[in-house]
């Protein structure tokens, strides 16, 4: 039995990771059933098996797995500095060097969902607006302002520019502008009234 | 023969303008060929006789087309003010209002089309690249920065910031991100040597 438990498990996963990566790369319009089968190398029927919901459910648990690494990812970028001005070029080196690993065909995949969306798939916006807000509580705690509401728009500011900075990143082929934010934003916090 | 020209150019008109609206909402994972016909209210057949190579034309078309819109928008929401501070709050509450408007559920075609590329899709990327740098040159005309590098890395994080709040803006249903994006960013220019 345990063996059998483990290869399902084995199935699962890979089907996830499969999502993860066909919509890192293009969102909705690449993760389709048969793409994600076919990048997964599982059988067809194993989708339905897993995922009874579908193509919704896959999209989900994908959505739900990644943004739990990401938030990791944000915190061990902002703890590798003290000051506010570094964190915050730290934070945004740290995602350059992620778009230049994917060699720019890679972005996160809440972003790219949430531009594929149409109002039948309201149940997608609330996963997607949910990871925005862990990374945004992640992003938070390393920027202790007195001003609470301040703290938070900061975080706000901060998550804004890494979803931008992936659009104009991968229609330029270039990790520039995450570059370009973090300096500028480095001179913000630096400046600001906390 | 007149009225029948018109009548054409109409048709193709409609068909555009429908890529556009899907594209806007749900970039191409929303924008096959049968979705902007539905859109469109043309029939099928005038898809392949307007645009003979399908729906990478109509989609380069729509995006070069509302590129154009958005380089006169932005031009005209910056001519609204003198100081560089109000000239950056004025653009993002113009986008502000015009995320409220698509009642959160359009966002920027070129930013929705460029999360769904994949490799396949080189020559649109190229559209989406040319689109975003007219809307630089619109933005950086506004800011007279001494040091040319820096007007260009401004007019950068500018575009960063308004495509990211598209993305937020979406997922949370809120002009928030907008006008967040904007106090912050006026904060910043009013006080960065120029």
């Amino acid at each position: 039995m345990k063996t059998v438990d483990a290869a399902a498990t084995g199935t699962r996963d890979k089907l996830i990771e499969a999502a993860i990566t066909r919509l890192r790369r293009s969102g909705l319009s690449g993760a389709g059933i048969n793409e994600i089968v076919r990048e997964s190398g599982a059988p067809k029927g194993s989708v339905y098996h897993f995922f009874p919901k579908g193509k919704e459910q896959i999209v989900r648990e994908g959505l739900e797995r990644y943004s739990e690494r990401v938030v990791a990812f944000i915190d061990s970028a902002l703890s590798t500095r003290r000051k506010r001005g570094e964190k915050v070029k730290a934070l945004f080196n740290a995602f350059a060097e992620r778009i230049e690993l994917g060699e720019f065909r890679h972005s996160c995949p809440v972003g790219t969902v949430c531009l594929d969306l149409d109002s039948e798939l309201e149940g997608l916006r609330l996963v997607v607006a949910a990871s925005f807000d862990q990374y945004l509580k992640a992003i938070e705690a390393h920027f202790p302002f007195q001003d609470r509401r301040r703290a938070k728009s900061f975080a706000g500011l901060l998550l804004t520019a890494i979803e931008g900075a992936y659009i104009r990143g991968r229609a330029d082929r270039s990790s520039k502008p995450f570059r370009e934010a973090g300096a500028w934003l480095a001179e913000l916090v630096e400046q600001a009234e906390t």
